[in-house]
């Protein structure tokens, strides 16, 4: 390996390390530490504080399932709201739905256009889109002040401490639950459960205490979020938004294919299938 | 993270170090490179040359699904062969089925020895059960000279490099086609499709070559193959031996429940839904 690395130091006991080819960007301020990259394997690779947030080569596989899921398990989604994801990603997949009006809430404008600038490949069309509604805001306040409903709600949220923290509460969940509408579904970023399974255990309770019909989880394996599966929380008012086949899922799409590199139908409904180590964490 | 670290080398590009509590064995032969360690996240780990063979906390997610995937695909599955597999794992996951008479066939009678010393708590009791049957044989000639069917055939191997390229072959397989029972099933490990993808596609052609109906890959994140999802290749006689519902696997295990940390009745089903990434690789 080059000489040039990063290490990342989410983990006391295990870590991946990148090669770095160049590096593009690298700033510490008071409130973080921020490393930008080229690596072989990832292309640009984005870290907060030692942590990775997204790479170029698999940030699809999250951004997808995150939005995807939701719309289709929905089937008549519109309204599409999305706290966070300032890098545009889950934007650009809400997107490739051409009745959905998504409305984006990021705190941090400068997350905006950072990725514009250092991860264009990833959002800057999304982000730039006529149908892209950027609003500036604190996500809790927008939640717990806004009039309007959402038919799905996605909080693509960085780990649950520090800033991230408030997006984790079971109050907000409720604020949530109040914001969507009669048939409407929250999916939330919830940690990988192999080595942060208390994540898991802590947002099942507190999805459960929001007044949520049906609440779970589903799973995806990112690669450059070490540990084997992730979890994504599903907490929806209609227990009918999951549970059908891979042919209900093509209907729903009405003859359009989705471009996806991950999604497919039969993934719709495969991703909520949990392994046993999975489960247990409910409880 | 302590000083004590061991860095996998498998890619270039991209790497994971364990920590290390405590060195239980390290041996450098003409051979091979031969490290084992205490690891905090992992418990006991073994690596051959610097790559990642099998560690103590995520070795049953790869076991139970190369074993009992198969065993309820067949519904009927007596003769069970394991080929690799020296640990013992796969062995103890087949014995976890009363009806079942494993066989596993190790080139290399040190492996056993030295997983029964250092891995004791993988598999030794399985290989010293009187219901298994351990023949210290090369896999190939094995295949190639027995007037043995078996039901399942389990290939528990090396990656597609040095010695264990020979199990990679389609040679290999027909011998394995030869040695099944009219609707038996072949499974292998085949690695990770999104750093080793051309092995994926090289054996679908190769298993599709074999002669045999049904031919595909199912899937399982293991976390120290770092990469996402695991591919194992499925080859099959008969097309009816997948593609049943999670009711079925219930029904097939007769009232049993096998005692599993990974695999459940949903994910005999669910891990036959392919990323469309790897869907891709079948070409």
């Amino acid at each position: 390996m080059s000489d040039e690395r990063f290490e990342e130091t989410l983990y006391p006991g295990w870590r991946q390390v990148f090669a770095v080819d160049r590096w593009l960007h690298r700033e510490r301020t008071e409130h973080q530490d921020l490393a930008m990259f080229e690596s072989p394997v990832f292309g640009r690779v984005l870290a907060l504080d030692g942590v990775v947030q997204i790479t170029e080569g698999d940030e699809y596989m999250y951004q997808e399932m995150m939005v995807h899921v939701p719309i289709v398990g929905h089937g008549a989604a519109r309204r599409v709201l999305i706290v966070g994801g300032g890098d545009g990603g889950c934007l650009r997949e809400a997107l490739k739905h051409p009745d959905v009006a998504p409305t984006l809430v990021e705190i941090d404008p400068s997350v905006v256009t950072f990725s514009k600038t250092w991860l264009p490949a990833i959002g800057k069309a999304a982000l730039e889109d006529p149908r892209s509604r950027i609003v500036i805001a604190d996500g809790v306040d927008f939640m717990k002040t806004s009039a309007e409903t959402f038919d799905v709600i996605i909080i693509d949220s960085t780990d649950p401490h520090g800033p991230g923290e408030v997006l984790f509460t079971q109050d907000f969940y409720a604020a949530c639950h109040a914001r969507l509408s009669e048939r409407g579904i929250l999916v939330t970023q919830n940690g990988v459960p192999f080595t942060q399974g208390q994540e898991v255990t802590d947002s099942w309770h507190r999805l459960r205490g929001a007044g949520f019909a049906d609440v779970t989880f589903y799973v995806v394996p990112v690669p450059s979020y070490v540990g084997g599966f992730m979890a994504l929380g599903w907490a929806s008012k209609d227990p009918a938004n999951r549970g059908f086949d891979a042919g209900e899922a093509r209907r729903r799409l009405e003859g359009r294919t989705l471009d996806t590199r991950y999604w497919t139908p039969e993934i719709q409904t495969a991703c909520f299938a949990l392994p046993r180590y999975v489960q247990d964490l409910l409880t």
